[in-house]
């Protein structure tokens, strides 16, 4: 990484915190240019427009999945279930940490973002996509835990819907509990797959035995 | 209801559609007086400003939450247990009415309004608590088909996760199967808790007979 942020990197900044804090159609381009002490000109060296610049912003979001989210996750929990529920913990520190005004920035712009926008949402779902790619990896690497003919595609997408759900809650509740009993519903669900594939381990193996 | 629209409904009619197709923040007066066909003399009699409408509007969804969303499922529908189903399936309809535009009104207000305004967000709350009370009420009607001990508040609140984070998904990926994989599971998670009480009462009517 370069020790000085670049003019194209410093708008990009400016606006994935802008569009985070407070939308992306109440973020207005002079805001925008003055949170990264920039002018005009140089903008539309790099941009078109502000819905240009969105585009660049669901890029950074996407370049940043895996050594923001997931690095610190993978190098500090081996088990690849309890990696899925440490991503979750993680959300649960950043709804605290912000008193409960957190919401997912990628969610967030799935809703405001009219449907019209088609490569906007496509690169939402790009992220969406890579959020729970990493999801079904740790249940790939759980897989004889769990029963065979579980579905990791749709189980991957159902623990970002706890998320998603879980957050949204959250925030309109200045409370934690919302999310913490989604997740804890989703923690039961995860349990019961793990025990009814122990089960049909142990009477495989002991059917193995008879035979 | 009178037979023609009072200029209060109407403005908060407008603006239902209005903060609903397009966003809070994207909409501005000139399009709510427009399409409520009311002047700005009118508005300001009735309403303080935008903000003030806003409170009107999520009072407006709470109050129609019963007749509009439930009546219906309550009137086609007997088990508990599926009501709490075609509940989903009418957010299912919606997302495929609207090809793939649909979002959760008040899921959307929750992610786009700043956490500063409260009052708002004690109502969006409001209204995720009306939601999420009536499949409690479900629940309770199917008490004796779940496990002793299961928390209604916390999976009642789940099924909210998932509709919002489905509905959410769906609309990113202009797919249904988000959603459908996101029901799917959380079928299997009821009939899970269907399961395991259906065997709980059997061992117990089984000791009953022993004693």
């Amino acid at each position: 990484m370069p020790a000085t942020q670049s003019t194209r990197e410093r708008i990009i900044l400016a606006a994935v915190e802008l569009f985070y804090s407070q939308g992306y159609e109440a973020t207005g381009m002079t805001q925008i240019l003055k949170k990264a002490n920039a002018n005009s000109g140089s903008f539309y060296f790099f941009f078109k427009s502000k819905q240009d610049l969105l585009d660049s912003v669901l890029d950074w979001y996407l370049a940043n999945l895996e050594p923001v989210l997931w690095r610190p996750i993978y190098a500090a929990t081996q088990d690849p279930i309890e990696r899925i529920f440490a991503l979750l913990d993680g959300y649960r520190q950043k709804i605290l940490a912000t008193d409960f005004s957190f919401s997912c920035p990628i969610g967030r712009l799935a809703l405001e973002i009219g449907l019209e926008r088609q490569n906007v949402h496509d690169k939402i779902a790009a992220n969406f996509d890579a959020w729970t790619a990493a999801v079904r990896s740790c249940l790939g690497d759980a897989e004889h835990r769990l029963p065979s003919g579980t579905c990791f595609d749709e189980l991957s997408q159902f623990v970002l819907t706890v998320m998603e759900g879980g957050v949204m809650q959250a925030r309109a509740h200045r409370s934690i509990a919302p999310f913490d009993n989604s997740v804890r519903q989703l923690r039961q669900h995860f349990d019961r797959l793990l025990i009814a594939a122990a089960e049909s381990n142990r009477n495989n193996q002991s059917l193995g035995e008879k035979l």
